[in-house]
């Protein structure tokens, strides 16, 4: 019996206060489906650990973290002590960087019981899934400052894209799309505005999308597409994007759902050379901290999609999922709410009442 | 008296079917306030003149717009003859960048009679006002490919910010803000991603705002602020943002409000050295091209901005414009509809209908 080592960093902020639900309900899962985990929890990769040493992460954090089969991340930031580049350039995008997690890949799904912002939308009628590139693209990180502090300045930021990096986010999605019922993408991009690097995402787009002649697929300007994701949601099931304009959707997509304290994540190394990330889409919400009204439903789903991807091909990991996402839906339907839904429970009641469906 | 002397440039596609409404609304306007028009229609700037003589434009194009007073802008694009990026670069960017608008002011409102697809939003819920930077940033067109051809091929483009530019659009945002009710500006960001540009980016915000003590602002990421305008709306009053982040929200704002075919924007070169160029933000719509069924709206009411800007402080402009925006708020509210807003009246039977209350 394989035992699954994951490193538990709880991060910043509410990351601290949805991780114990988190746990909490991958436990009963990893339980109750025969699966053995063996967690670890740092306190790095958060401002209070910047705080004490004056970085994010001890010098050997790649060793620390390089055995483990997955991560399971909080959220980390706390502009008040650190401003947000440095705190996660120098923890969550230097984890999605160095370990190649290259797919980030977001459900957004409507929900009975979560209303919806959207008139008259209803649970079923969005159900997508974008596949965002997480390594390159617009947060290249290359590029400077000159005649700084003059009335000249120019500062300059490349975005950089590798046939490589495109290509494989590109594939991922379609194949993707093949397990599901409507086999269909969405491609974004801009290429009328940005010209270069644009246009040739949109080849390399047309070239996968050759070699899927059992995938339907269609590309979309990054501007209308967001205007699509309100006015006609349910058009999308698949839907792949560059590192910025997945940023972008995958807030939009589950805003139009209901709230993004449902949105889960998964930073995937699919080749399994490096540990996968697993992390709500919501930050580390200074503003609510300490409240305990946070909803843990993000941080749960990841744990499920975590428990999906660890023992991929077992069957147990995939149950443990289906278990995970079927006690949020029946929560979500009928149990203990918090405030972003419109309930008044606390995390820790949304939490439990999930956890003791499992 | 004056006579200000427009350029007519329709365009392409719906461009052409949306144009004669705009010049009915405008010359009725302009008739009742006593204001004189030169109308100077040209065919070029579309790819119909494109597949005739291979360019987007005459290379004296120039010199023949820049005695102008304003450009009056259909829509431009049908990628089954010409690229997107080719028949955007060769007329409506290059007008942007060459004639120095470098404020694109787009404003989102929702209106009786026009269905917002947010669930419980009515009348005067959303009335906001995007300012985009309109001639850098993502939109360089600086960058090149290396290993082309290859497995290891890159693409590489930049996004360039320069002060001047910057801080340009931030005090255009500001001085606006100043003349409106709540007296609020966001400016949108990506500074926890993007590392080097955004920072710097928020810095100068931070320095302009602080010169404007009796406006209120904040800074939101373009991931969540997208999400915000699909779920609180009506916080915002002025939305400042770069070059691409402006594209998105200018059509993500529309269609909170109901349709895109509602939404003008007026290309700015405040200072006057050149024209200033008014267009809807939609495009040529090759799809519903021929039919006669596009919305007017957009292209009437940049009209009026064209007519208020143009003749900024004689007053009849501004009352100009007034009267054109009363006319589309009475016939949104209860007069012939074009099919996107659920009715079935053609571009011509909406025109008419508004031209006849100004
Ligand atoms: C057509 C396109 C290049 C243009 C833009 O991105 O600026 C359009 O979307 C707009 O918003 O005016
Ligand atoms: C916090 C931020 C850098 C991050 C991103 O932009 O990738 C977040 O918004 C996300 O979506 O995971």
């Amino acid at each position: 019996n394989t035992t699954y080592k994951i490193a538990v960093l709880a991060g910043d902020g509410i990351g601290k206060e949805v991780m114990p639900e988190g746990l909490r309900a991958v436990s009963a899962a990893a339980r109750r489906f025969g699966i053995t985990l063996e967690l670890t929890e740092f306190d790095w990769a958060s401002c209070d650990y910047y705080a004490a040493t004056g970085g994010m992460m001890p010098e050997d954090w790649k060793a620390q973290l390089s055995g483990m089969d997955a991560i399971y991340f909080g959220a980390v930031g706390w502009p008040a002590i650190v401003p947000d580049h440095i705190s996660l350039w120098g923890s969550l995008l230097k984890f999605r960087r160095e370990f190649d997690q290259y797919i980030n890949l977001r459900p957004a799904q409507t929900f009975e019981g979560v209303r919806s912002p959207l008139a008259g939308r209803a649970a079923g009628d969005i159900d997508m899934m974008i596949v965002r590139e997480n390594t390159e693209g617009e947060y290249s990180s290359v590029g400077g400052i000159m005649y700084e502090g003059t009335p000249h300045e120019i500062v300059m930021q490349q975005a950089v894209f590798s046939r490589r990096g495109t290509e494989r986010v590109l594939k991922y999605a379609f194949e993707l799309a093949r397990t599901r019922a409507r086999k269909h993408v969405t491609v974004a991009t801009k290429s009328n505005g940005i010209s270069i690097s644009m246009p040739w995402w949109d080849a390399r787009a047309a070239e996968v999308a050759g070699t899927y002649p059992d995938v339907a697929w269609d590309k979309q300007h990054i501007d209308i597409l967001c205007a699509r994701f309100v006015l006609q949601p349910q058009r999308f099931d698949v839907v792949v994007a560059s590192n910025l304009f997945g940023d972008i959707l995958s807030d939009l997509g589950p805003a139009c759902t209901g709230t993004i304290g449902l949105a889960p994540s998964a930073n995937l190394n699919p080749e399994r050379n490096f540990p996968s990330l697993f992390e709500p889409v919501h930050g580390s919400a200074p503003d609510i901290y300490g409240k305990n009204i946070a909803n843990p439903v993000a941080m749960i789903w990841s744990g499920a999609m975590m428990l999906d991807f660890l023992t991929k091909g077992s069957g147990a990991g995939r149950q443990a999922h289906d278990a995970i996402v079927a006690a949020i839906k029946s929560v979500l339907a009928s149990g203990p709410h918090t405030g972003d839904l419109g309930g008044n429970a606390s995390t820790t009641e949304m939490g439990q009442a999930i956890a003791r469906l499992i």
